[in-house]
């Protein structure tokens, strides 16, 4: 597959109008109508991982590569999957000084368009088409040969002088985003920008898992840095509860509209506060534990957490079911977060049942469940969040953010929860430029499932076009709102 | 999105002819086809929940709310969760005296109208709207501003003489009925019923899950009542089995075809007796027992169960999956079956193996085996029953019955286990109103997913039309036809 | 559904040239171009279980029911679920003496022509009407009063001289093949077929199970055959490995490209050295052992033979999740592989860890990973598959090896791992004359996907084609390549 630089003709690459609505006439006419009615809306994107630093410093971007490629997991993995290139070939900084990292983001750009056809079908394709074409003026499609030539076009576009992170979440439509900052964060940059007048836009989310995770080897730093941040010094478990109920405040007060946990599984059984206290006291003289010890001090926390929730208003996001750096010897020379993460089956009707118990009907709990795993969709989440006021199913989330994933999850969810106990939808990503692909790409999927529902007369038209402005606008809104 | 009320026009409201159809054209063609010889077919409702009492009594029925609204838990459920009424609201009694339950049914109404929009994309929509529609003759859409006019509307058609459970029967085409008995149930209702000749369309179903419940808090009391409704005094765990058949066997004699079984897992797994009588013993003087005493005795008497099918010819139908009453402030607050049931997941290879190993291939023994769990469809349900004689699929349960479900269900199950090894439509529901309905709306998926099948050029028209029927009419009744 | 014999005018039975396509007429019209490109490519049919004997000996075949009936498990088991038929009356050898088992193959054949409706909507109907119509030239739907004629028409087709299994190969279009064979094979068949120049079109797989399993009542046999057939005497564990190591090099030696493991679950976790040798020990004096110590060895075993893919190259193919033999009472009358194998839940993501830690990087190392169970699609393997070069996801198989199984195979798994990460069609058949109806069918299910995503305007048409090939012959010849 793979052509002879500079030899072949350029092969054109547009965006048709039409892309991922439903093939079918009756379907795909619909389709168009709710989605001309939600094209435009204004993004609301309540939970990602773009850095706070780049509005902060509203900076220049550099290179295609490091804008596009490099921090990207998705790209990353599936090049990786086609075994010529490992990760250092591609600009992930290794610990291995045997292996060099490719430090030419010309060369990195090369093996990426080379991999092209490795992603035919998958939704990585699909917003970089989106982006290429839509924010950078693309007009052929990449490939070994057209390389060079995309590179220059891309680096001439980033080379303009509005092409910085502030002014593109204008040219993106952007109301308001969310970062991801961990518990201990002193919140400088959001007070920076909060001064700078940007403080309703950019708004930081509290994600504790650092702290609540016994066998971080950082635990104890973590957990002294969270209380010093907070301004209350952390002694014993019961500090560091008020540590965390302040801290969480401190968010809240910088403008957060929500906390984010990234728990193994999703139980939320309290312990004992004994038991409690004396798990968190060996962890902060750096003892070592079971998995087993592990997971329940996290699911005691999870409850914490959720008590809090009902005090200060917070929404909680819950996102479980993923075994992190599955393959350790690329963890100990690349890091974390590099595309071996893959997901385990999930339970959530026992796991929640100790916190929705406690705090499902209550009016000033909100929290919104995510999955990897599709199976939970009509036999757990929906059935959950079609009974209790509290809680919403998240988007789909990460592998199954995707056309047919998205499809299936309002075929699944839809029927027992409504459209109206969904979150809309969260891109929950660090590739900023792909964030208005993202949106553009779920207004498609669920203006097709709307459309397919007025196609098959199970809903009418009016109804169709105020639920795609309401999943596209309002529920975003109004799922993240604080509650108290 | 809530409404003036009395403001804004009326919205009209009405039945597509090709509702819940692929839209696709020449599928749709076939599913009209398939559909023209199958709408009018009798209905076969074999497994329900409407009350004997009904048809005994042939009472008219009072208002709206009490007709259509409070006893639906699907409707009460997708209410809840929108935050703004709790049970009481919506006319559920409770047991707390500080929490007023409206009983104005007028009140009721108006809060479920005004949750109109909630119900976008469900099954319970498109079954009111069916109702509405077509039983009542409403033209408008519900909404806060229409409610009363629509309450008016329903209330004086429910004046009419006409509008009575046996007259019900012939207007909504329903050839026989099932009803479900508690395993102590003395059946003077259902011989009654036989009395005025009406023995042969309205079923008792034997359900022993009471007195196989090892921590049902009336136990003792439930098995005691079994044994004079059977005229076998229970005095130890011999003449409870004595009992349980002799009670059997009283119920296919009063014209029951099936028991029903609502275990929380699939297990059928014997015990040794003298297990099985300790465990016995300790429940009739009220011990308490550990959640794995307790599935273990269900397993066990599921399998007793079995072999009596064996001898009786009763249809065993088994329902796992369901952790009921997941809110236990709502339990106590509300009780039971008021949409706090959430499906686990459930596991039937393993688990049906003791029953399948030794009755599997019984010609006396027929099991029908229904799931919430959509994972088990294509990996154990369906191998299940594509080589086992006695066992057929279940129809698409609870939560699933639903469009995307029963499609998702045919497209499944029928690779592997044909059209001939599932049950036919089971409406399964209290709601005596929707049986029409969902009968109407399972024919149109079949119909849509046959359609599917000669417009793939998988199957002739001839074959779809016969299976359309088959599927409607002759395989619910020789599902459930006696064995012996 | 049992017409009378002889009275019924013939149905005609032929073959669309659309069949299988999306009804959707620009999806179809998409399908129809990339199938025209790969309609006609050779068959890869690098995994199966079609006997070599047929090939060296290149006996005719003796009548239709032994050729197309009984060595089919898909249809034995569903006529038997229909219950009118045990596995005797189609011919499946008992060993009870008071059954006898039916030896007149047309008998056989009328009672599977009587079955045909049991198997609308199955594959199983449609990779028969394939071959009936373009093996056979059979044109009339089969029936109770068309078997006779039919049984003859088949009859007088096999007699021509031409139909023996290498003139079939031919006709089939079947570049190449490969057959399963035991650990402890001779090779002696695949000698003699290399000999006469048939070495490259059927090639040898190593199947090792028996040698694995501890609870195989023959297990100490099977060792020292394997130890003979490799010319290494086994006396104790490291002898044993030596033998394995051995023997998959004169399979390698031979032709083979892949070893296949049908484990009942998926774990590849090593054993202690001590463990292992222990546990084998034990074995080989004909030792009783728990299921867990069974499972143990076959992961220490999996791992062992992944290490030693690493050296020989040999692709290594992975099927778990299946029950063997669910009905015991079956079983010991009638043998293995006849129906009664029930999937069970599978985990991949732990269970493949230690081997993937240890080889999944290694540019020496492939596996290919199969399920039944496809809740793993997007979950598990898609994310395994689309990150770890050595690993691809298996073709879906055994029940799921059907037009819907398929379609929702490539929904599932392409957005993830993409294209390029999955196997090409494996057809895994006994069944000789399914071969070039299953391939053909998946070709169809492939094109139809792919022309949904021309439709929607996700991949262009080029892209589309091009993936056609390659998925049908490029991609299954390149995933079974040798290593090393």
């Amino acid at each position: 597959m793979v052509a002879t630089p500079n030899a072949s003709p350029a092969i054109p690459l547009s965006l048709h109008p039409d892309r991922a609505f439903p093939a079918e006439k009756h379907t795909r006419a619909a389709a168009r109508e709710i989605y001309r009615h939600i094209k435009d809306l204004p993004i609301i994107s309540m939970h990602g991982h773009v850095p706070v630093e780049w509005f902060v410093d509203d900076t220049p971007f550099t290179d295609p590569a490091s804008l596009l490629v490099t921090p990207d997991h998705y790209l990353m993995r599936m090049i990786v999957s086609q075994g010529k290139y490992h990760l250092g070939d591609l600009g992930v900084k290794s610990n291995d000084p045997d292996r060099p990292t490719e430090i030419n983001p010309r060369e990195i750009w090369r093996r990426f368009c080379e991999s092209w056809p490795a992603f035919r079908g998958t939704p990585t394709r699909y917003w970089l088409e989106h982006e290429l074409v839509d924010i950078f003026g693309v007009t052929e499609r990449p490939s070994l040969a057209s390389a060079d030539r995309i590179y220059d076009h891309i680096q001439n576009v980033m080379n303009k002088k509005w092409f910085r992170p502030r002014e593109l979440l204008d040219r993106f439509n952007i109301e308001v985003i969310g970062t991801t900052d961990p518990a201990w964060d002193s919140l400088t940059n959001h007070k920076k920008l909060a001064e700078q007048g940007w403080g309703d836009r950019v708004l930081p989310t509290f994600r504790p898992d650092v702290v609540m995770t016994l066998d971080n080897p950082t635990f104890a730093k973590d957990v002294l840095a969270m209380g010093e941040a907070a301004g209350v010094p952390i002694t014993d478990y019961h500090s560091y509860l008020a540590a965390m109920r302040a801290q969480r405040i401190r968010f809240r007060d910088a403008g957060s509209r929500a906390t984010d946990h990234g728990a193994t599984f999703a139980d939320t059984t309290p312990l004992p506060v004994e038991t409690a206290e004396a798990l968190f006291d060996r962890a902060m003289v750096g003892d070592s534990f079971t998995p087993e010890e592990v997971d329940a001090f996290t699911a005691h926390m999870l409850f914490q957490n959720a008590a809090m929730a009902c005090e200060d208003g917070l929404v909680m996001q819950i996102h479980p079911g993923v075994l992190r750096s599955h393959h350790k010897n690329t963890l100990d020379t690349f890091g974390k977060d590099i595309g071996f993460d893959i997901p385990i089956a999930i339970e959530y009707t026992n796991a929640l049942r100790p916190m929705l118990e406690a705090f499902g009907n209550n009016p000033n709990f909100r929290c919104i469940v995510f999955t990897i795993d599709e199976d939970v969709f009509t036999r757990e989440l929906a059935p959950l969040a079609g009974v209790y006021p509290s809680m919403r199913v998240g988007a789909p989330w990460w592998f199954i953010d995707s056309p047919e994933g998205m499809r299936r999850f309002r075929e699944a969810v839809t029927e027992t929860a409504g459209f109206y106990n969904t979150s809309g939808f969260v891109d929950d990503t660090r590739a900023f430029c792909s964030i208005p692909a993202r949106h553009d790409l779920a207004r498609r999927i669920d203006a097709g499932y709307l459309g397919r529902l007025v196609a098959e007369h199970r809903l009418e038209m009016d109804e169709a076009i105020e639920t795609g402005i309401d999943l596209t606008y309002r529920i975003p809104l109004e799922s993240y709102a604080p509650r108290s």
